[in-house]
């Protein structure tokens, strides 16, 4: 049984790209996109600009961050910081504090400029790394 | 401009679970949940089984894993493996191989058993590392 989870105890990722937002700050960061957040650029690396291909204005992506600013050690939370609410496991909420912090930002791409794609609306602060770049898929267009 | 990229070359996750299934081989695997995938064990680590608390039965949740066996210099495929279909960058598909082979599987939590989740359907082979876990949220249901 231990021998797959022993096969992986960690790994590593390499940054594809990175946020360049408006937003400097956690603090001032909406807490989802919906929410008032601004549109931004992700500017893709050289090594991985290639990847774009096929992108569109107007498809539906999902873009993996990760939050490179938040806690790791946190498994609980009031969900959406309101401390009325009942400490929840941070995998039953989309706190940004979590074992590994990555975001899942649903957007809409805006525009495409070479190996920038400028998107929105994202609540990605600037500098955040970006992980992935997902066509949402027809067959299950829910996620 | 360079600073925030440069301060993130690299990061390391550490898996919080890993899937337990029937799907033995990337061969046999169905390419989307949606398409016949069977349900599977996700068995969370012992040091992040409190991050499951407010989980139940019937929730929609988001899963994410690392595709181990998935090969990440890839660019470029034709779509759902079909040579018909003409080279695209990765990024406009959900080819499991990519710079950062993360699976993105939306699921349904059939049972809660401690630090188990019987979840389905999910294409992710057997032993699959678990990075994240995440609700689908009211406020954008479409992810």
């Amino acid at each position: 049984m231990a021998t797959h989870t022993n096969a992986c105890k960690s790994a590593q990722f390499r940054p594809i790209g990175v946020i360049r937002s408006a937003l400097k700050s956690r603090g001032k960061a909406p807490k989802q996109g919906p929410e008032g957040a601004p549109d931004a650029w992700l500017e893709v690396q050289a090594f991985a600009a290639q990847a774009l291909d096929g992108l569109r204005p107007g498809d539906h992506i999902i873009v993996l961050t990760w939050f490179h600013r938040a806690r790791r050690d946190v498994l609980k939370v009031h969900p959406r910081s309101d401390p009325r609410r009942q400490l929840t496991g941070v995998f039953a909420t989309r706190s940004p504090d979590r074992p590994n912090p990555v975001g899942l930002h649903p957007v809409t791409v805006r525009r495409v400029v070479k190996n920038r794609l400028r998107i929105g609306p994202i609540e990605a602060i600037d500098g955040t790394p970006v992980i992935d770049i997902k066509p949402v898929l027809p067959c299950h267009p829910d996620f």
